[in-house]
């Protein structure tokens, strides 16, 4: 698998290429079999749709990689958070966590064991899938679940997460020892189900300042990466911190490709991490909007990263109106472009 | 006044503090006077109120500047298009431009001229005011201000904005044009009417990526820094671009201060602009909710900029449910900590 071969710093005949929410709205396959399931939540618990929706955007557009349709959020639903999708305002939980009370209510063991449809999804996946294809399992980071689990709903300013991070760190902490505890039972479950690969995003970490960025997520992700890679030495592990540009430098842990957004020049990331990880990213999303756009971030990327050990991505989620056409456009264009 | 040497990198007596916003919905007193106004926007035509809520942070909490109570949005309301304020959503543009032709119906000179309550209650406040304390009047950045006019309403991730700026950034540059030749207008006029230093909001740099931010927002920013230190050499010019950490070595311009959001570290502002410019921020704002945070923030940026040129302040505007007291206890902990 060339996606693979290029998580582990080997030398791939082109640069892969994926896409952060490549199974999603854009694609009108996608939205079809998303009607048929009957809603988002739906569609992450139904096995052989879930499957179908995975596929897609490997043949429809060529990439390299599947990554397993789901939602970070499961895993806090299932440990016994009541979860529900609001049309425009995003997930809610109706019971935040405000209290360690709140926190022992929820179930690390049951959660795992009820996210079984998880696990039979990435098997009938990878059972599916083409061979020279890589199926990327994932989880979100444990900062990030835990804004989403204490603020209950959409944040602009994540103030309820951060009031309890200055005046209750313990609280925060306890919650994010837990939230780990279930991630290295997912992200295993995962990997021994046949995912070849697994990202952890951390959408939030961009929330934090510098100090409590490597007090409250980064320790939590470097934990989990260092467990699965101890038990699965074999399995790359991408990692995906958005909106940490100001201190690269200080990032270190037992992980393979790390995940550059669009706010970080491709230029910094290689020159602060480079030498150690597998760079993956960085196109801004938006240039998919324009052809010649796209072939100009595509240029741009390629001639900073040609040398180097690099993975194309978008540096966020493909937005749900851009062009079916321009998304085939920027897959083929890498493929073609970056072949030696 | 012990701002303004601050700002033009005179030595001082103690570090002067104030907070973006801080004429806001945290104060009681804010609250009643905006109830007594109507709405939010009524409060920024009526001369009176504007210059009431600018003051009440000066006396209840000490800051050493007042910022001039207004909107950056009443700037292309004035030129012609039609804002609202709905709860919860935010300012709503009915009619977004989305053409040359939408361009065209702004009036520039017609909405600098409509303007006058703001030139109006610069007067006032500036004549109420404590005369060693500053009177800060302010715009919107260009970019900022187009994102708002093109997108209409509130947006998570600009792909209006985006989608202009890939595929017709000529529509987007005569946008831009046209907004600065009005802001050139607009804070000569607030300086005129007695402003002693003005600060430009760019919010929304963040949404851009480097190359498309020293496109479309960084040269107009400086354009109307070299146009109005020109023109007021002995004012001072404060630039908040926010979100721009990554490459804050290629910023340069005709200004005084840079201030500094919370998500960058204040050492790295330090390292790469203080020896050019003085530096303003950058407290992390939920720090308020806790007075131990608030200590531990202080005496961080402290020990980092005690032998610089700084002022401090928040890294992003204070939060409506910060308790007074903690704000009071953020200025007055600022005040005595830095006395030499």
């Amino acid at each position: 698998m060339i996606f693979i071969d290029a998580c582990l710093g080997k030398k791939t005949p082109y640069t892969p290429v994926w896409m952060m929410r490549q199974a999603g709205r854009y694609l009108p396959e996608y939205m079809r079999v998303r009607g048929e399931a009957g809603d988002f939540l739906s569609l992450c618990k139904d096995v052989e749709r879930a499957c179908e929706v995975t596929l897609q955007p490997v043949d429809i557009l060529g990439v390299d990689a599947a990554i397993l349709f789901s939602d970070i959020l499961v895993v806090p639903m299932e440990m016994g958070m009541d979860l529900r999708f609001e049309a425009g305002e995003g997930p809610i939980f109706d019971n935040p966590i405000k209290s360690q009370a709140d926190l022992d209510a929820l179930n690390v063991e049951k959660g795992v064991d009820n996210l079984s449809y998880v696990y039979e999804a990435v098997k009938m996946i990878r059972s599916k899938l083409d061979p020279s294809k890589a199926l990327i399992g994932f989880c979100g980071a444990p900062w990030t679940l835990a804004t989403y689990m204490i603020e209950g709903k959409g944040t602009k300013n994540y103030a309820v997460s951060k009031k309890m991070l200055y005046s209750n760190p313990q609280l925060l902490h306890a919650i994010l020892r837990k939230i780990t505890k279930a991630l290295k039972v997912y992200m295993s479950r995962q990997i021994e189900a046949g995912a070849n690969a697994v990202q952890i995003f951390d959408s939030w970490a961009q929330a934090l300042e510098e100090s409590a960025f490597f007090e409250f997520s980064w320790p939590y992700i470097k934990e989990l990466c260092s467990y699965l890679k101890e038990k699965y030495p074999h399995i790359p592990i991408i990692v995906f911190p958005k909106g940490i540009s100001a201190y690269l430098e200080k990032i270190d842990g037992d992980f393979d490709v790390f995940g550059v957004d669009w706010s970080t020049p491709i230029e910094l990331a290689k020159e602060k991490l480079g030498s150690k990880y597998v760079l993956q990213g960085n196109m801004e999303p938006t240039r998919l909007y324009d052809k010649d756009a796209i072939d100009v971030g595509i240029d741009h990327i390629y001639s900073v990263m040609k040398n180097s050990r690099h993975i194309f991505n978008l540096g966020h989620g493909i937005l749900p109106d851009i062009p079916v056409e321009n998304a085939k456009y920027f897959i083929k264009s890498v493929q073609k472009r970056t072949k030696s």
